[in-house]
């Protein structure tokens, strides 16, 4: 079965040590030291845990076919064994940006904001896996969860990419944003 | 707060009546007298119910500048006292739908199929709210559900409307659909 579904898990434990945390915009989450990542509908609530986030793999929204054929070509899969670096981006969306139509949300992430074509420039070094949790419930306290995983020689070339996307006409929708480093040492 | 998920409950209770169900395409599913409509996340699994379908109202996927601003100045709000009328219509799409980019599924949603255009001609006579399921979690029955509810008079109308976009290129994309018809008739 395609797993779709993930949680993560910030707290005492799993093989991703919280290397730091760090409050980009909005209101922060509570500390962790380490992350795991359950896939599946099997999470069970964790009282040990500081926080789950819990995000949805989905179709996608935005990229045209030129675009997505781009993407597929060069896209590295998860797991690589030199990319022992990650990041978790939880982000939230402000009620503007949800109440645009497709096309001028479009016209904001691409035309405007270069959003795929800054990602492009950044693989096969970064790979990337995007979570939806908009639409899990009425309630969830990040839009999207994006998962990235690289080598530690990539990691200067990772902050470029987050450094030019925040400063993006699309980041200005950004209402909430925490960056969570990780470093891939099992306990 | 602004509701945004809703289950449907099919069963022996609820101010809707079912008239009719009618399997389009695709599995069926089972029979029902009632349907209830529970707004929110309180609903509790109940034992007596034929099914539960649930669905979150979200951001629109396709629609451009010009058509949301036809639909809002011409779209009714649920619950007119003369639309006793109304139908869920639960449809699922096939992995070729959901596989296509952004702009392929538009294409074929409104350039080839008048998804939009068809729509329009029935305002205000049918009122309608689309509620997503896919992204609920990973195994969902339906990737969407529509709630229909119109007057007697416009009955056939209604019937007209289902009939057109049945007949679209995009429906060649749908591989499960249940057509439910029910009158508002408290018990």
């Amino acid at each position: 079965m395609n797993l779709r579904l993930f949680a993560f898990v910030g707290g005492n434990a799993g093989m991703w040590r919280v290397a730091r945390m760090k409050t980009v915009v909005g209101e922060p989450i509570p500390e962790a030291k380490r992350l795991n990542i359950v896939p599946g509908e099997g999470f069970q609530n964790d009282r040990q845990a500081s926080w789950v986030l819990r995000g949805i793999t989905s179709n996608d929204r935005y990229v045209v076919r030129d675009e997505k054929e781009q993407l597929v070509a060069r896209q590295p899969g998860l797991g690589r064994p030199e990319a022992v670096c990650a990041a978790l981006i939880p982000i939230r969306k402000n009620a503007a940006w949800w109440s645009l139509p497709q096309d001028e949300r479009r016209k904001v992430l691409e035309e405007q904001s270069k959003h795929v074509a800054i990602g492009l420039q950044y693989l096969p070094a970064v790979a990337r896996r995007l979570h939806h949790c908009r639409d899990l419930s009425e309630n969830e306290p990040f839009d999207f969860l994006t998962w990235f995983e690289y080598a530690p020689a990539n990691e200067s070339a990772f902050d470029r990419l987050v450094t030019e996307l925040r400063a993006s006409e699309e980041w200005k929708y950004v209402d909430r944003e925490i960056d969570i480093r990780l470093v891939r040492e099992p306990a």
